[in-house]
């Protein structure tokens, strides 16, 4: 087994907190060209799957009759932050079906991020299921599900054959075991399935090449993919890390973050997928993480790369603006 | 060194994050009666020691002077989440010392507690450094200052008066050495010093004992220890992890957290003294570690044990209220 990677939260001139990571890089042809930490240990994709997830909506055809564009396909394959667009997008997907928010499963919740939930806390008297950041991934279910006849009530559910597809899709893409010894139950109901790090990325690395897949699931990867670089904000929000990374190079990184660290990303010029996960679960050493990774693949004296480089080695201000740490990659992530 | 804790993180049937612990108790005479990890290495206590900043208050006489309580002494030991009636009693411990809260130099944020940050955005257009969750230790300065004919302006630097005196208390009480070397800025702007973790919590059970400490210091200690058990919600908040804790056993507990993972708690009757540190700075894991010890120590059949461990062994609910995994520490904490 590789070291895992280190990532350093310092303040003053001394280190305060410390993470571990795993990390692979995978190219096309689902050759590891950098890996560190146990990257065959099971991990839950969490979010960071969701464009795979998102695959029935487009094969079946439902994307299409719906009139499905970049923004709708974005948000998706999104754990957007509920901001006031993405719910109405969210609406909108789901009247093309003919349905709306009470076909959700989703659960409900505020925005976890700070700006949105002030907004919403002073525009709302609670938040509804399209609020929830799953809310575009769920009414992708919905609309797949209607389109092809398909009952959607339960399709949260572990049999109903939504979720008995997505298992078989991400089976497919990843080359993993995908049973209920393999299934937690995720934030927003549906099933997770852990799989190795390695899987998850040769999973990204299948869609944005199409290897080894039937033409139309190839096509439909490719187009959810493309759907994301073209409209990020959709892919999370205002100032969130997907969106950020997705816009400092448009059309050239595809980036999707799931909850308790884990970060997948793609380079579809360089034949690249990149996945991440921070063994303590944390979002920021995931993102510096995942950001040295795709600076180091794309050059870090790139324009690109050297924005990334300010992501992956954050600064860090305290209540009055003061600098007071950083977030810091080690180079194990560039050896 | 011995092997750090570990925390676990699960979902369905595995682990799905794991964090890293050091963690040591120590007894009225500072003997380790259990230690796990790195218990030398030098720890930013944060928050965690806010109790010790505030001994110049009661000390210098300021706090009998301005006529504080068990509610102002506990506001003055704080991280509190900024409701209401925290806000309310920074205003009053200010305003009975002649100043109000532009004298304050904590900077301003928003609640981070959500149901309170929902409030203040409803009813605040933004929040002030009353709000800050440090604007009680903060008020605390500004009344010791003031009483002792200190200017407080300045008061968060290095170099002014009132930090020198915390910098000499508290290397007193930890038996560490806190010199520009140690310091880093904290989230509020004052210095925060690395301190092994075997010194914060011989710190603690010398306040608890009074051993070594003169007569006044012995005093000023037990009094604050005491307002904090006796105004737990002054500690933190409703439905807050060290407000919880002290409520469970009143006045047989006194527990306060700090950023980036530190945990310190006191058993006075026991004689006891509890820090620990999360190395990737997670609450969720300083909270389990510390919550097992004290179990560990009061006895885990015991009421307050049986509920500590319920808070230790935390199970987790998604947005539907389903259950989809738990927070547990492992056997190592009860060898």
């Amino acid at each position: 087994m590789h070291n895992p990677v280190t990532v350093e939260v310092t303040r003053g001139n001394r280190v305060e907190s410390r993470h571990r990571g795993m990390a692979v890089v995978v190219d096309g042809d689902g050759r590891i060209v950098f890996q560190a930490g146990d990257v065959e240990a099971g991990v839950f994709p969490r979010s960071a799957c969701k464009a795979m997830q998102a695959l029935p909506l487009v094969e079946s055809g439902a994307a299409e009759a719906f009139g499905f564009g970049h923004s709708e396909l974005a948000l998706a394959c999104s754990s957007h932050s509920g901001e006031e667009a993405h719910v109405a997008l969210a609406a909108s997907m789901l009247s093309r079906a003919g349905r709306d928010e009470t076909a959700l499963e989703c659960g409900a919740h505020w925005s976890s991020d700070q700006k949105t939930l002030i907004h919403q806390a002073r525009t709302l008297e609670k938040p509804g299921c399209l609020h929830n950041n799953c809310s575009g991934k769920h009414s992708g279910f919905v609309c797949a599900c209607v389109h092809q006849g398909i009952e959607p009530a339960g399709y949260v559910e572990y049999d109903h054959p939504l979720q008995a597809e997505i298992r078989a899709i991400m089976a497919g893409l990843t080359g993993a075991v995908l049973d209920a010894d393999h299934c937690g139950t995720d934030g927003c109901s549906i099933p997770t399935y852990a799989v190795p790090l390695t899987g998850l990325a040769r999973g990204f690395a299948n869609m944005a090449t199409g290897r080894g897949l039937q033409p139309l699931r190839a096509k439909a990867a490719r187009r959810l993919i493309e759907a994301c670089m073209a409209a990020p904000f959709y892919v999370a929000g205002t100032g969130r890390a997907c969106t950020k990374i997705m816009e400092l190079a448009p059309g050239r990184i595809f980036a999707k973050t799931g909850a308790e660290g884990v970060f997948c990303a793609v380079l579809p010029e360089e034949g690249l997928s990149i996945a991440v996960k921070a063994e303590d679960g944390a979002t920021r050493a995931a993102e510096a993480m995942v950001t040295a990774l795709l600076a180091r693949f794309l050059g870090r004296d790139s324009e690109a790369g050297a924005a990334l480089m300010v992501m992956a080695n954050r600064s860090m201000k305290n209540w009055n603006g003061r600098h007071v740490g950083d977030v810091r990659v080690t180079d194990a992530l560039f050896l």
